[in-house]
């Protein structure tokens, strides 16, 4: 089995924001899809580690913001790679609210959809939610960013970060997650080890050294 | 709600492929993402009234070809726009067969999946199956079709079949789904239509002029 084919199918991506009492919570996503119609239906599939999966199934409902091809990487760091069990991802900013009071992003983004969960199904390294969409709004006129937009245009290259040229003796001082850019610190990256961000395992990491 | 505002949801263009018994079918769909690592598993929505979607609730097994840039508006004429109960799509094509036997597309296609169900759930017009990924096949280079590509490029536009000059007197023959392509003949849409095809309602159709 080549996992590469499976690059080849087609997401978009996306802010997934959710409420349980006092905790709110968003992270980056990749996943939804029209499932249903009459009444409408989508399905997403999120990471159990996520604190944002964790807040979800208390809560059940959810506001997925599409963001568009305007997309910056400080909009997908802040919300994709770092954890909202150690910050607080809305603090200081002004978002627009949805009908259910959560937040969404009103920039760099082309629609927010608002949902309800009917159903969901644990497996394993995720949780696949179906939900009927209770409300949904254009936001502008541009396209979604894709998930191949982001990472031919928007995720920073290797090499931007670091000298290309090769230093002697060099020491391995963390690990690189090739889709999700989350970095683990230290000179072995476990065997079973799989991404907290994008559930990938270590054949999608790279090397870091310092 | 703006039913626009999902259209911004990001999908690729797939050939869809099972076999229950003697009998073989395909269809065209846009709706596959990976839901789960370790396995792989991914979740595909199919119309209920398909009869592809018949023969896999009972096969349980399917292949995916992911169409890729250059595929034809004939190819998805032929396994979107005309029903298995009426056509064998696949007499006299000679195709490759996957892991399980199921013929997918070698040609026009980057990857191909070749999956075996796990779960389903009916959703009323779709039901939806997650699936183990028992193999994944790299096809080819090219990059894979967009359903926003398709739309925007493969899809032939309204005005390039019939002359944009309005008739007088003119009579309504029919209606075209404007998502799909699938034509209705008759000069009165139901209320409640849903394209077989597609599964999308009256507000989807545009009417036609004989």
């Amino acid at each position: 089995m080549d996992n590469k084919a499976l690059y080849n199918l087609s997401y978009g991506v996306f802010m997934l924001s959710t409420k349980y009492e006092d905790k709110v919570n968003g992270c980056i996503t990749n996943t939804c899809m029209q499932v249903a119609s009459n009444p409408t239906r989508i399905a997403i599939a999120c990471i159990n580690k996520n604190y944002t999966c964790e807040l979800l199934k208390k809560s059940g409902i959810f506001a997925l913001t599409l963001l568009d091809e305007t997309c910056t990487f400080e909009t997908i760091k802040h919300f994709g790679l770092q954890s909202g069990r150690d910050v607080d991802k809305f603090a200081d900013m002004k978002t627009a609210v949805d009908i259910n009071g959560l937040p969404y992003l009103g920039w760099q983004a082309c629609s927010v959809i608002s949902a309800k969960v009917v159903d969901s199904m644990d497996l394993g390294s995720h949780t696949l939610f179906i939900a009927e969409v209770t409300d949904a709004k254009l936001l502008n006129d541009k396209g979604p960013l894709t998930y191949a937009d982001y990472q031919a245009r928007v995720k920073p290259k290797p090499g931007s970060e670091a000298p290309k040229q090769e230093e002697p003796e060099k020491k391995i001082v963390g690990y690189r997650c090739k889709i999700c850019n989350y970095f683990y610190e230290g000179s072995t990256l476990p065997d079973d080890f799989s991404c907290p961000v994008c559930g990938h395992g270590p054949e999608d990491f790279e090397p870091v050294y310092g």
